[in-house]
């Protein structure tokens, strides 16, 4: 194992970050300013993603690369910001170092003066690991791109079926999670359905695709009030989605899912409900969460560590018994926030404690309709929907980016169309294959089962 | 097995296209025009390709959304097309039926009144289909994003890597094929190499990259006149590209190429040599040609079978000695040409033979120059170039594509940005996976190799 120090100036310390997410990426901007810090910046992904515009991905409204910059590119103009594409395989808090790898075979174990985890979130299945590969989570470009598949395949399969019992299920989704991603892809799923796709087949009318949304507990949304609760209930009712809550998930298969006694079918089922932090965090060895999030002190440093912050989704941070929430404003802040209390530590000054400032949730509903909160402040309808919708062009991190969204949801706006309505993904060398006989199924098919001719 | 036959009105005519490619798709938008017709078109893929353009998304110039649309939404306003999602397994030319099957297992035979095949060509490895997985070709969405995948794969891993051998086969790129193909993306890797990621890197030196690009006869662009096939290799060669005339590919494995007694290591191969037919022309018992394409008649016709069609580059037609060449124009012309003696053949009237209006050629080098051919007129350099821009913005299907095709240009040509530098198609499931010790790499890591920090 290679063993490797940074060669760095006199003065100069090296920080690693791991995780370009939205507290990585903001820490390490902060960091990028000062020349006395030379920052590592790892993630196995190449690309900053826009999480909350992940739905529309998966719902064929945006485009990935709408939502996602190459994380090197935003520090073209940072010589003292080194960005690699690699896996961290372990943390080596007492002794300081960082072991990572690559695809290509290549790892090591890198020194560091200060560290800041920022290795995010990840969807829970509550132990049920068994179930993910039937209800996908809304996580990386890959799930939402593989979601988008699923749902524009399973129209494409029922055009093409004649047995009613297997059509239905081919027309039936289900979401599970009534939190702001349940309600979002939920309601988009619907919106697909009845205005983008309704023209387009012949021997389906997509219109009459069901949609379900499971809740365990007794409302949607509960990080909203009430009175926004039952709005977006309404709401969501309106565009036809069926919204179950109190409802708890006891199975889920390739048929459909479990609802207690009830079975619901569907050959699409989404998850949205639980969220754990990276499995990162179980190998620092700190105090952990229920969620897995490293538990830090009011600076964000891992207690007995002040030289190893965790920010963002993935650090537990207790203001005076209130957990701040996994929101990208949050997560800005604390990244935030440690990079300045590392250069306060560098340059010999006091660091200071985080403090949130709450800006605020907002959720979309469909096409037209949003609820928001903010403070005293509550808006619901298609005004929280405008607001919604400048907040979010606002906050893309990149300006071209900023335009081609304007663009692509004026667009979508205007003539109810979607710009990107691709089913890929399937593996590419099955190019070749799919047309000799047989190759191409991945199922074996079987007696009557039929395609569909015109008609 | 189902058999089926849709339901037609008195005097209707079933006509089955196959693929949705330039000669499929206006063989159907031609049929759609005339009532007395049904038209059922098979696709595997949901989506209309503009091939000329997918160097462009291998090269993180264009977005696949920006040169693919979805087939079903081309025929919005017409009831008498039905577009299906599925894999033609067989065709019996005698009993009239072609049998389909999908991934969910449904599958059927359709009878038809006419038959159209257009399913277009993909890469020849001339026997050696091993060579496939290290030398992807260039047809489909899902290949450009692997290639693109491996091309910026390839620099981040020689940001990571200490051996400078190591470092060295992963920045040398080799493009095999010296027709259009093998020129546009040998051009577009230098160009990104050299302008996009210039700035990026702070281990390596993107613009150190080399590219090869080998051609196994005396000269690039047979097709071109030698004037114009000169005055590429030299614009080549400006754009640092080592064009290599003359030399036969002998081997291809992960680490890098064969040529004769000569070895040029290389991590990233990409294959533009060879074309041929779809594989489904096997399946139809005509007449071939040596590259798979079925011999047609002059009303583009199989012998003995009038009522069966194929067009585009699946057909082999040869007019006075002279064959049809396999390009866009070509194809567009073929799929009309078969839809109107189809509607001439229920209409009582006349076939006409198949008369090809050549539109010319041409071919881009790098970023602002090209190279086009038509009739006795040549364009070199950077009024080809912009020729060239403006006939492949105005042939895109889509208005919509059009302006974004036309807006992401002029972004890219004024800020030497590209806006898709996105690494995806990992499998999605590796998520959850990629932390957890050794879980993420698929070589096994091995001593000294190393990951590099900053500096």
């Amino acid at each position: 194992m290679m063993h490797v120090t940074p060669s760095l100036q006199a003065g100069e310390k090296h920080v690693i970050v791991i995780g370009g997410g939205f507290a990585g990426l903001n820490a390490a901007k902060e960091l990028a300013r000062h020349r006395e810090v030379r920052v590592t910046l790892i993630d196995q992904r190449n690309h900053h993603l826009f999480q909350p515009l992940l739905y529309q991905v998966a719902t064929a409204g945006l485009r990935p690369s709408d939502i996602a910059v190459p994380i090197r590119a935003q520090f073209t103009g940072n010589p003292n910001v080194s960005v690699h594409l690699a896996q961290v395989r372990q943390v080596g808090l007492k002794e300081r170092w960082v072991e990572v790898g690559d695809d290509n075979g290549s790892f090591a174990r890198v020194g560091y003066d200060y560290l800041v985890i920022a290795c995010g979130a990840q969807h829970s299945y509550f132990g049920r690991n068994d179930w993910e590969p039937h209800a996908p989570g809304l996580k990386t470009l890959e799930q939402a791109t593989e979601i988008r598949r699923r749902i524009l395949s399973a129209f494409e399969s029922a055009e093409n079926e004649f047995d009613p019992e297997r059509q239905r299920a081919l027309l039936n989704f289900v979401v599970v999670g009534g939190g702001p991603t349940g309600v979002e892809l939920a309601g988009a799923i619907a919106d697909i359905a009845r205005t983008v796709l309704v023209k387009d087949f012949r021997r389906i009318n997509p219109s009459s695709a069901r949609v379900v949304l499971v809740e365990a507990g007794p409302r949607l949304l509960p990080a909203f009030s009430e009175e926004l609760s039952l709005r977006a209930t309404k709401d969501l009712t309106e565009l036809g989605v069926e919204v179950r809550t109190s409802a708890r998930v006891t199975g889920v298969d390739a048929e459909g899912i479990q609802l207690g006694e009830e079975r619901v079918l569907a050959r699409s089922v989404f998850w949205g409900a639980g969220v754990e932090a990276a499995k990162l965090t179980r190998m620092v060895g700190a105090e952990l969460d229920r969620a897995g999030r490293v538990k830090v002190s009011e600076d964000l440093s891992i207690p007995g560590f002040p030289e190893a912050f965790v920010v963002g989704d993935a650090a537990h941070i207790d203001i005076g018994g209130q957990v701040v929430p996994g929101l990208a404003p949050a997560a800005i802040q604390t990244g935030r926030c440690a990079a300045r209390n590392i250069v306060a530590s560098i340059s010999g000054r006091q660091r200071t404690a985080f403090r949130y400032r709450d800006k605020g949730t907002m959720a979309t509903i469909g096409k037209h309709r949003a609820i928001a909160q903010t403070g005293a402040l509550r808006l619901t309808g298609f005004m929280a929907w405008v607001a919604w919708l400048f907040i979010h062009v606002l906050y893309l991190i990149d300006f071209k980016n900023r335009v081609t969204v304007f663009l692509e949801w004026t667009w979508s706006y205007l003539f109810a169309k979607r710009g990107a309505r691709l089913i890929t993904q399937r593996d590419w060398r099955l190019d070749t294959e799919a047309l000799k006989p047989n190759g191409g199924a991945a199922s074996s098919p079987s007696g009557d089962r039929a395609m569909a001719a015109n008609g």
